[in-house]
């Protein structure tokens, strides 16, 4: 297999270079913290309940770009695939408090948990209180527990950030993300690995024509091959996916993100789109809002995920709320 | 070589699919055309100065979507990589209208000047004033008035629609977008070719590990091929093109867009931003404003485009205006 060849200069510089390219693309909202390699917002409003996202580089904009007004607070980013470690996830923990505590949301994978959790015990030590929300929206798992985070982690990032903006207290704020992460559904499908940028080495193996529904961002096995299929048929499989899942049913009124994985058309998620509107419109789901493109990626994978979120007034309101970021920003 | 598959249907109805999927991500806010592929907002104010905008398919969100609020009134879709045919443009252009005439902005390609100026001739027939200002600013070309219309397309929309929203004359209009035509440079580089949908053949051919800047958006030949080369070498050779060519110089302040062209990440379209950054700080050029994401893309092609305009206090304000639309919002 060609080795995919990328536009960086040294592997081992990676993370940094992301990190100050942020720093500059945000013209003085964000700054580097001094002793890791996290974002924070310049402007974080005293007094507020913050947020800190992260986990492994290499899914940009997912986490480290999703930080500003309405977003989060501080992001702490790991290397390529990696979880960041503990120390690094506490200084930006210190950095991001404001006297309220803080929350973390990140996706549910085995080194981001034991992490984060060091992390946050570190934190208590010091007086910072923390509490964790999860982003375990993949229904391509059979055990819920053991569910990833992936697209949906948008949609939970972005109630999140408005939760805390306004939210009086940590247990206010955890308990509107709780709500949000228990309506969100999240399922994928790859037609192309993407490439570690460092090897330039796919993360799996597809044959030709082959494609893989339920794999993971990082190249964890899915539910089901098959050969493509015409985009309805996709779609359709798919969103029957979302829909037989909790929590879903005819009533109610969602939110929808087409998420480009990659190297993924938006010509490709409009079509999508259509037949998902479709079927949602058959099955007597009512989407209010629809977001199209590459939120939470896989290096140049091609592939995408349908999230649904089921809206209340609450997260509705969190969710059009005004944010502001490079990746991300709503009036 | 490998085919490219894509998530679609009956490749003849890619067009009509993708308007539909536009239509329904807008939820009310867009419309399509009774008789022509293309795409209206449903409140336009009545009595503006109109913005009509278009060319081929398969570069979205690029022309298509860039329809809303502060940005155009209507877009015309060809088929794919293809002009859309005069009689298309001109029931868009009379459905645009608000009595204050219509303003094209389109790429500068031998098919679409052909199309669209003959529109324009029928709709003079109709008693509708046209004016059209072409995207040029593809610097890889010898001379000036062969000059394509790739990235920068972006920031003259943008420009384009905040002008039109508040211009009391056609003429006012013309001129505001004019300049910053005449203030918007671009240079690309692709890595990978992108495919056509209706037949996953690739638009052209590179070797293995090797790259052509200055490449079209439809495979069009560069200036340059050469073996890849780290990030930091790549930036500094297209931003040396880039300002070498009219308008830039010290004490200039721009606004700068990386673009995606399909397949490339935004970890390394950050990368580059840091060198970017770098030189134009070197070169005495401030960067007001930072613009990075999947603008205009030539399908699945790995590769980007750097695109710098120079501001004054008018275009900056423009450039800066609210906008909604499905891939772009600004409060």
């Amino acid at each position: 297999m060609t080795k995919v060849q990328k536009i960086i200069n040294d592997p081992e510089n990676i993370v940094a270079e992301v990190i100050d390219g942020l720093v500059l693309a945000s013209h003085g909202r964000l700054r580097k913290l001094e002793d890791a390699p996290a974002l924070l917002r310049t402007d974080i409003e005293p007094g507020k309940v913050a947020l800190l996202v992260g986990g492994g580089s290499g899914h940009e904009p997912m986490y480290s770009a999703y930080v500003g007004k309405g977003l989060a607070d501080a992001s702490v980013c790991g290397n390529i695939f990696a979880s960041p470690p503990p120390n690094h996830i506490h200084a930006a923990t210190v950095a991001a408090d404001q006297g309220k505590g803080v929350l973390y949301v990140y996706g549910n994978y085995a080194g981001d948990v034991m992490n984060f959790d060091m992390a946050a015990e570190m934190a208590a030590e010091d007086g910072i209180e923390v509490r964790t929300v999860l982003v375990n929206d993949d229904v391509a798992t059979d055990r819920p527990e053991d569910r990833r985070g992936i697209g949906g982690a948008f949609y939970i990032v972005k109630i999140a950030g408005a939760a805390c903006a306004e939210a009086q207290s940590l247990d206010e704020a955890e308990a509107v993300v709780r709500k949000a992460q228990a309506s969100t559904r999240t399922i994928g499908v790859a037609l192309r690995a993407g490439s570690l940028p460092e090897t330039g080495e796919p993360t799996f193996e597809l044959g030709e024509g082959e494609i893989e529904i339920g794999l993971g961002v990082h190249g964890e096995p899915g539910v089901e091959r098959s050969a493509l299929m015409p985009a309805d048929e996709l779609t359709e499989k798919m969103i029957d996916r979302l829909v037989n899942d909790l929590p879903f049913g005819r009533g109610d009124r969602v939110a929808m993100l087409l998420n480009n994985l990659g190297a993924t058309t938006q010509m490709e998620l409009l079509i999508v789109n259509r037949k998902a509107r479709q079927i949602l419109a058959d099955k007597g789901i009512e989407v209010a809002r629809t977001d199209i493109g590459a939120y939470f990626t896989s290096q140049e994978m091609a592939g995408f995920s349908i999230t649904l979120i089921r809206l209340d007034e609450e997260l509705e309101r969190l969710i059009e709320a005004p944010c502001e970021s490079l990746p991300f920003t709503q009036r």
